[in-house]
């Protein structure tokens, strides 16, 4: 299993906005084959942090996601909402 | 729900040793009352990067966990094996 953790900061002021781009992106992506999990998810400490956190039955899984019609087209437009670079970790658990 | 991502980056010749420790914190975590799931993660593209990621049924759970004899004795000897300081994001889903 894959897990990928994407960090975002935000322009707290469009997380709304944001949100709506999400959840396009969300629901296509959990509709996907070897999708285990896809979700958002605020930080309590720090307003300004918003993770899409996912789950992958395997690499390939997560391949094929990311040449996805809806990645390629949704995942480029969310740049716009952010404050500064994210951050992005692919994992396998030990 | 609770996510919490505690991101380390790692002095990579001690990664071994460390795992031998915090697999001891990991058993005891995942028998707690409220603990969802609780696993180390590897970055496949920065090997100097383990990541423990848990999800915890709500706030209180986790609270305990901090509170446990096995955390406030195992969490900080851990810190001899970071090589500098990690990033700890406590989560709740959007």
């Amino acid at each position: 299993m894959i897990k990928v953790v994407a960090k975002h900061f935000m322009k707290v002021d469009r997380i709304h906005e944001f949100l709506e781009r999400a959840n396009e992106l969300i629901e296509a992506s959990l509709k996907e084959e070897g999708c285990i999990s896809y979700g958002l998810y605020k930080d309590l400490n720090d307003s300004e942090v918003v993770t899409m956190i996912e789950e992958w039955k395997d690499m390939a899984a997560l391949d094929n996601h990311k040449a996805s019609e809806h990645f390629k087209r949704i995942v480029p437009s969310l740049n716009e909402f952010y404050e500064r670079e994210g951050e992005i970790n692919v994992y396998r658990e030990i």
